[in-house]
């Protein structure tokens, strides 16, 4: 494995918070996250949804075409060591048994910068 | 090629529909998508959009920065065996002849888990 | 390194017109943006923000949770040597001294394609 990883969660919403949490309580107090849409195995059946969503974001949901439910994706880069535990504990926070707990994927990463010291790679994780 | 890599397709939005239906029909159920604003070559001529625009998606297109032209990013995480035809698919549809019908980028992808069960790699794709 | 790289930067949306009109005098016209929520090591502290927000984008930000602040990701797929002259460039602009000014990783890419033409890898990237 790489050095450096990225891991790109893919996650229900509704965790944000507690996911967060739990990788603060591990060390991991840097991330990003972003909303998306998304259609997993279970093709997306609305029916499923079980937190609130806005007005606005079911309108989104309907540009993206039917089928697509709303998700955030969270993305973090860490040394290679941490990436056993951070997968195991956004697993543990979003797992509900439920279809659409979504996604966890590690890609590697070459370089990592932090811009307002211009330190590098392992340096410049945290 | 790794065994596993992710598929970035950065393509119009009014092609979002279309390009999961025919993703659909060769087997890809699962992938994830959200905005973005682009420019490629064409430096993003707003006279080239041929599709309705929201005034809210125009506001912020204003915020990224005059000649940002809105777009979707398609992620999905597929064995490499199945780079080739997933690439050959979001080809086809999307391409319209003009410039702005986007960009392919296929990345390595080390480890993938499904967050409801805890699969790994392959079998946690879809 | 791979002969192309994906570099991703997590920047502060005010800086973003810069960074475009710098990466265009660099010969770098071609990239996507999109919004993010981002903490890093300050954890986010609003204070620090110096730049107005929307009162639709505070909302956003509530619902990623606390202590996350707006930002910008930029994407850009380069040849393997312009990667340190992008890095340089998007640091330079971005580095105002102070917590919060981003982040850049530089990840692998296996390959690129123009949809609109179907070329691919180096002849697909301008």
């Amino acid at each position: 494995m790489s050095k450096l990883c990225e891991i790109m969660a893919i996650v229900r919403p509704n965790k944000m918070l507690a996911t967060k949490k739990a990788l603060a309580e591990i060390g991991l107090p840097s991330f990003t996250a972003f909303p998306c849409f998304g259609r997993g195995r279970q093709a997306g059946r609305v029916g499923e949804i079980s937190y609130p969503i806005s007005p606005e974001v079911i309108e989104k949901a309907k540009d993206m075409g039917p089928t697509f439910i709303p998700k955030r994706i969270i993305l973090a880069v860490v040394p290679e060591a941490m990436v056993e535990k951070v997968v195991q504990t956004i697993i543990k926070v979003n797992q509900t048994g439920q279809h659409g707990d979504g996604k966890i994927f590690v890609l590697p990463v070459e370089e990592s910068y932090r811009v307002r010291t211009g330190e590098k790679n392992l340096e410049a994780l945290f």
